[in-house]
């Protein structure tokens, strides 16, 4: 048998916390916080899980409930007229599922999708599983912004969907108004789509606020905007995403969304809705996590790490030149995980030909303590 | 925008689950228990559900300890060597998700697969997704067992796979060793797959006994098993199944499932493995179920509807001639709906031209009381 992703290996996530756990090493390598989510959160599932007759299917669009109170929250959040909860929004298994059925609902074999790397590693697999060919366009280096005269150079009649990820992963670079207006102007005129994915919305920082594509109108009106329970209730084990996008757009997604995986845990979006109902938990995670970025970066100072500026999301990229000047970023991420007991990224694993800059990913998403084990060891280490 | 899937509208489980909402009438048409799993899983899913440290991502091929039990499980159940926990088996999210990813990982543009129809709506456009196209043989009627001519004389060197469904819905029908034994000789020499959904495995009745394509040693090395323990557990709402398969399939399988959700819920993962580390409940399901069955068919007589027998599953098909000669099951149905109050499922949805036997299915996986409340609906409107 052959595959169909010969080259894919397992996800480089996988590899590092499978390599972190058989070293004993502290994992900042997979993004996702070592603590637990609100204890309201978890009590709200704690309800629900036994409540009696809510085992059972939930509607394939998600629970309406849930689906009302994002569209409130949405509409309070960033000023735009609410999206209507019974056509715009759907709740995924995570926002893996979003990602993956708005792909497998709008990309044919021969398009093209704009990738604009580095970039999550599912994008491509992904692309390429529809039959779809992933242009990737770089970032520019070492501001990790969009460099939109290649992505208009970039631009074909075949282009079906342009990726953007803010803040982005692995840099926390955010896009700015401006940068929707630039965008906006190059699709104007095509039916290009545009798959936004906003899963660290919440998580910006020194006081700038997040822009979404959903603020947008003229991008709006062609774009599916992806979001993450796990990552704002810090519950990445949950697997409770959502896509919203305008109806006819959300309805391409539900029919593959309920052959992809049908609905979400049921008892899991109950705990959700109630926490939705009655919480600005997500109005304090700027300064959480700011705190824990600033901490971390305070800790690190002397270990020869040398921190790129991150203005969200919840990882920080480092150069390791001072450390190890001629290792490449995956054997120097092997090496801090098997000597210095810390688990980390390499980015090279974020571009299709494994372009390598020098730089690690650190996730910063960890108890204090956690980060001052974590760069005890690596003073230790440099 | 051109849709992928133009012709494909709303799961006619969603659809018929609606109308029954609107007109308040009893959903015997979407598969689902109306009463609740059992309480030592609903009580395990409780104290994970709070549980410190067990929030985030599971393993992206599921918590290892639930592997093991599924391993052992299976062992024990099938008499076979046990699936190796660490390559052969993935959790899913739901079986939907196990179906949808071997789908994904196998079929090419071009690639033909062989349905046996009636079948669940998900697999045609679910292969047609990836490219490939179904090919329908249809099963005979009424026993609805294969006509292995001509699903010989359907296979082509492009036929990458075979899907089975046993115990098979919406029939109830179940394939026997005899079966295998001569599918594996038609695919003897080929490098066609078999994908086989046996989610309803626990739900065998009158002293029958599931066979498992596990058992099948021919088949089983180039099978996909999937499970689910929604059907097992009561509860559809978890959406929590798993697939068994060959470590190069398995390796197969994951590479599409780490991009299609990564990884299942953390807290129900553990629920479940308490539970499956020692309960025999899967045990008592037969006669559970099939004490259901027949009172669903005592309760039944004189209501002009004819039963065909089920060997499984927890549906029944009816013949409406008696109550409607001349109207289409579709339109049978939606009536049955909304001036008996009982919402059924039309079978021409399971075919993929609407090929209407006049059947309808009843879902029988009800507390009695409703059997007995939908009968007395049904008495009174015949
Ligand atoms: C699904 S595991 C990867 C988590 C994550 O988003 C990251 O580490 O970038
Ligand atoms: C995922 S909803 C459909 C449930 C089911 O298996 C059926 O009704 O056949």
């Amino acid at each position: 048998f052959s595959s169909k992703l010969p080259d894919v290996g397992t996800s480089i996530f996988s590899v590092m916390t499978q390599l972190a756990q058989e070293h004993g090493a502290i994992n900042l390598a997979q993004g996702f916080p070592d603590f637990d989510p609100p204890a309201n959160l978890t009590e709200a599932l704690v309800r629900h899980a036994a409540a009696i007759g809510q085992q059972q299917y939930a509607p394939m669009p998600g629970l309406l409930r849930l689906r009302e109170l994002i569209s409130q929250k949405t509409a309070a959040l960033y000023h735009v007229s609410a999206p209507n909860p019974a056509t715009d929004i759907t709740i995924t298994s995570g926002a893996t599922e979003g990602l993956y059925a708005v792909l497998a609902a709008t990309v044919r074999p021969g398009d093209e999708v704009l990738v604009l790397e580095p970039a999550y590693d599912l994008y491509g697999p992904a692309i390429r599983l529809q039959g779809g060919t992933p242009v990737y366009v770089p970032l520019l280096f070492p501001s990790f912004r969009p460099d939109w005269d290649r992505v208009a150079a970039s631009l074909t009649p075949r282009t079906r969907l342009v990726l953007l990820n803010t803040p982005h992963n692995p840099s926390g670079a955010v896009l700015t108004t401006q940068d929707f207006d630039t965008l906006a102007g190059l699709l104007e005129n095509t039916d290009t789509l545009v798959l936004s994915d906003e899963v660290y919305e919440h998580l910006v920082f020194d006081g700038q606020a997040h822009r979404s594509v959903l603020q947008h109108p003229a991008l709006a009106e062609r774009a599916f905007v992806l979001s993450s329970f796990g990552k704002t209730y810090h519950a990445t084990g949950w697997k409770v995403g959502y896509c919203i996008a305008p109806a006819l757009l959300t309805a391409e997604v539900r029919r593959v969304h309920q052959f992809l995986t049908f609905s979400v845990s049921t008892p899991t979006q109950h705990a959700l809705a109630d926490v939705l109902a009655h919480a600005d938990h997500y109005r304090e995670l700027p300064a959480f996590y700011q705190q824990k970025r600033d901490l971390f970066v305070d800790l690190l100072r002397g270990t020869g790490f040398e921190l790129l500026p991150a203005a969200g999301a919840y990882f920080l990229l480092a150069r390791y030149a001072a450390l190890a000047p001629h290792e490449s970023d995956t054997e120097f991420a092997h090496r801090l995980t098997r000597e210095a007991g810390v688990a980390v990224v390499p980015v090279s694993a974020f571009y299709h030909d494994g372009r390598d800059e020098g730089l690690v990913r650190f996730c910063f998403a960890k108890k204090a303590e956690t980060l001052q084990e974590a760069t005890a060891r690596l003073h230790a280490f440099s």
